[in-house]
């Protein structure tokens, strides 16, 4: 996943909104719902208006999903989907060259699964190159910190930049006292995350990683350092998309590990000026190609209504890109296989979309639901994981109040896994959450966040990081919740777009 | 610490012997005990021959010795020691710019600390510069790999190496079978170091950082990778010194963090054939000058005989050297600190000894021992810190049998901290070890070990990582025993030096 916040920005916050769709609610990530009260409503799809047995499910469809759900439970396969991709296309950020190797990775994986109508559907996307960045404290003590550009850093000059430190907490201080002060400097953030299982930490942080440099540009700094974005005490440094405004001034913003942002705090509380160089050479190439993987298992009865299981191919450079979000592709694509497995399909078709460059802008995600507007009213419902291959802990829809009795039941079937169903109020999560607005309901599945945030953009996002009988769990979740809603008689309607309703 | 074997050496092996000091043992950097029963004896100090009542400790001793304990376990001078050390100096490996920047540290630091006759002793070190290094594979799936040069290792040459890696687990698999299949390729150490309390998995998976390039060359590889020598799974590799043998060919050795041995065993388990290109730029610069760091606290009856506390200044590159051996320097350097603040001076002197280059090869121990030769007779005792600030559990000794019972009453002081006595086995760490063979009895404090090999000689060991309770109460330890071992009246005589005897 990515992130980003926009400072002073109003939106009317759902009641009970996952502090991590926040995060991207506040960074324009995803549609806030109250904008959405107003989009003109999608036609219902033809089954729509239902009578009651329509929102049931039957006793053969639940030990259907029972069935699946224990499959599930015993089966690696997820877990070495995710193997071959991390060990045979690792890093594969938008443009990369690991970019189209990952979109042919999943061509044939998908295929190899059993999934039909497997193909790409094409999406441009932004390409930024890392280049090499080096930061050292020259005054008063020399130390050579380790350090990673954000994405979208625009590069020093050639001999690098040299000057003084200025450190402040957050946005918030930088808008307050003297403001000349900034002018010819570093500006320094030092604001540190706070571990939580909800990953509500991150949406406080990342507003600096978003609009940190914009924001100090802005008043005349020469460069912005920010402590990492991440809950880890690791020498490594947590890269992440900037969100720059299309007047900020552009200049180079890098993060340093947390134990070389303590190092710098240690000398910043001597007292003496410290004085640091830096050097980065990011640059910006020509967009290129990517594209959004898709595949299918086709309903036995409505095979153009579909539900849909999302997952974001790209990742960031810096590791091999496992559990961000190479977790959510093996588990989708993998929940699609059980249920290609299964003895009965469902009514409706199942479809993974593994989206192109989630991280530098969701254009996977904008494509698809621009190229795909005119079947959204076929879009049964959307789920998508993007937190890890963690403990699921809690469902959220946003269905009508009048499907809450299907989605209960199918919340049932996961309570034996430790989920527990936590209200009508689901936003979508990045990519999926591209479809709201198009009135697609949706579900998401919390996980425990809170080992996340310790690799999260960080080259320590590796394979060994991911716990296999999670990620089972994970692909049970799925599997169990996407066979019942492609299978549901009367179909979940359009989302409610307003505040949040029912529980 | 460091550490490195040579296979097949025949040493005959203390009974109880430390498996970390077995390692230096058969290193070679610590002195087999066996050998040592042939040397000449000391003279003894003019104080023994004593009788019992000089043997044992009045109740006045025991209540100064607990008052220092009780206020050490109170006192955070050792923390903000370290703190100073890893943020002022930081890296300080052997003819670095930090190595002479740290001999001026500890020289202002130790005076800082009220230490008397603080001086510094020249040494000569060896100076092994690291440059740069990348390794990636080539195919069948190109990927980056995170790596650090052994210390030691020489230069590829400058448009790097190309070659089909060859795994082996480890020495033993390299001498069996198809010896010609190694020629012109690179070989893999794929070993893993098992993590235990006592630290017992560094000796058997150090090996192959000590001996592999040499070995793997009389072979005609190429060069050499190995797994790192850690127990974590961290994308930061683990340095450490080589030991070639003179007619060694010399070949460039590597390390690979954890997780990139994993994704290259998942690579070689394909099946195919595994390309690896590398590159290292790693040179031996001319031997420079570096100095021993000497403090006081001066004994008020007999000054001229002295209790040696030891830790090494240098630390490896990478990190900033908290717990290897910054801990060690800030423990033993605050317990000679709290003696000096005690109402009673204990009868003899306590020294601080900050040793030069323990890493590469021990400069600093074998100088001092050399240079204080003459004075070995009034060396009463010699401890060490050389594992981090971890949670002290074992006290060892290595004295006369007749002073078993002193010993016995001094690690009873350290039993409310949870420490035990484990007999009378110790055979020294790697500096003060060096003065077992001139007689001088000596004590060792076991730390739990087990997450010591998690940032052992990585970028990780950085002052986060020291837990500042746990480092109270190694100072604590040190400081009890060091101010009753100065103050026991018949001292320790001299160390007996065949197999370990009594308990």
């Amino acid at each position: 996943m990515s992130g980003g916040q926009s400072p002073g920005l109003e939106v009317v916050m759902p009641r009970r909104c996952h502090p991590i769709a926040c995060a991207l609610l506040f960074a324009g990530l995803v549609v806030p719902l109250a904008h959405l009260a107003a989009a003109p409503a999608a036609a219902p799809p033809a089954a729509a208006a239902p009578g009651a047995g329509a929102l049931a499910f039957s006793a053969a469809e639940l030990e259907q999903a029972r069935a699946i759900r224990e499959r599930a439970l015993g089966d690696d396969t997820g877990y070495e989907v995710l193997r071959s991709l991390t060990s045979r296309v690792g890093p594969r950020s938008a443009g990369s060259p690991g970019d189209p190797r990952a979109v042919a990775w999943a061509l044939e994986e998908l295929k190899a699964l059993g999934l039909q109508n497997v193909h790409a559907e094409p999406v441009t996307v932004p390409h930024w190159i890392r280049g090499e960045c080096q930061v050292d404290l020259v005054s008063p003590w020399p130390q050579h910190l380790v350090a990673a550009a954000l994405g979208g850093s625009v590069a020093t000059p050639e001999s690098g930049i040299e000057a003084e430190v200025v450190p402040v907490t957050n946005l918030d201080e930088l808008s307050q006292g003297d403001t000349t002060r900034f002018a010819g400097r570093i500006v320094y953030f030092s604001g540190r995350m706070a571990r939580a299982t909800d990953g509500s930490g991150y949406s406080r942080a990342v507003v600096v990683r978003g609009r940190g440099a914009g924001e100090a540009g802005k008043r005349g700094a020469l460069a912005v350092v920010i402590r990492s974005v991440g809950t880890d005490r690791n020498r490594l440094p947590h890269t992440g998309s900037m969100r720059p405004e299309p007047n900020d001034p552009r200049i180079p913003a890098l993060a340093i590990s947390n134990p070389d942002a303590d190092l710098l705090e240690d000398q910043l509380a001597s007292g003496r000026p410290v004085r640091m160089r830096l050097r980065n050479t990011s640059q910006w190439a020509d967009s290129t190609r990517s594209a959004n993987v898709i595949g299918e298992i086709p309903g036995r009865e409505r095979p153009r209504e579909v539900v849909v299981l999302g997952a974001h191919l790209d990742s960031w450079d810096l590791g091999t890109g496992a559990q961000d979000d190479g977790a959510g592709v093996a588990i989708m694509s993998t929940a699609l296989h059980l249920i290609g497995e299964a003895k009965v399909k469902p009514r409706r078709t199942v479809r993974v979309v593994l989206f192109a460059n989630e991280e530098f802008g969701l254009s996977g995600a904008r494509t698809y639901a621009r190229d795909h507007a005119g079947s959204a009213a076929e879009h049964v419902l959307g789920m998508e994981s993007d937190l890890g291959a963690y403990a699921p802990l809690g469902l959220h829809s946003r269905v009508p109040p009048d499907r809450l009795p299907a989605i209960r039941v199918m919340a049932s079937l996961l309570a034996p896994l430790g989920v527990e169903y936590r209200g009508n109020d689901a936003s979508g999560d990045a990519d999926v959450g591209q479809l709201l607005p198009l009135g697609v309901p949706v579900c998401a599945l919390d996980t425990d966040a809170s080992e996340y945030f310790d690799l999260h953009h960080t080259a320590n996002d590796t394979f060994d990081k991911v716990d296999p009988l999670l990620l089972r769990r994970n692909v049970a979740c799925y599997a169990t919740l996407a066979w019942l809603a492609a299978d549901l008689e009367g179909g979940f309607g359009r989302a409610p777009l307003g505040r949040p309703t029912g529980r």
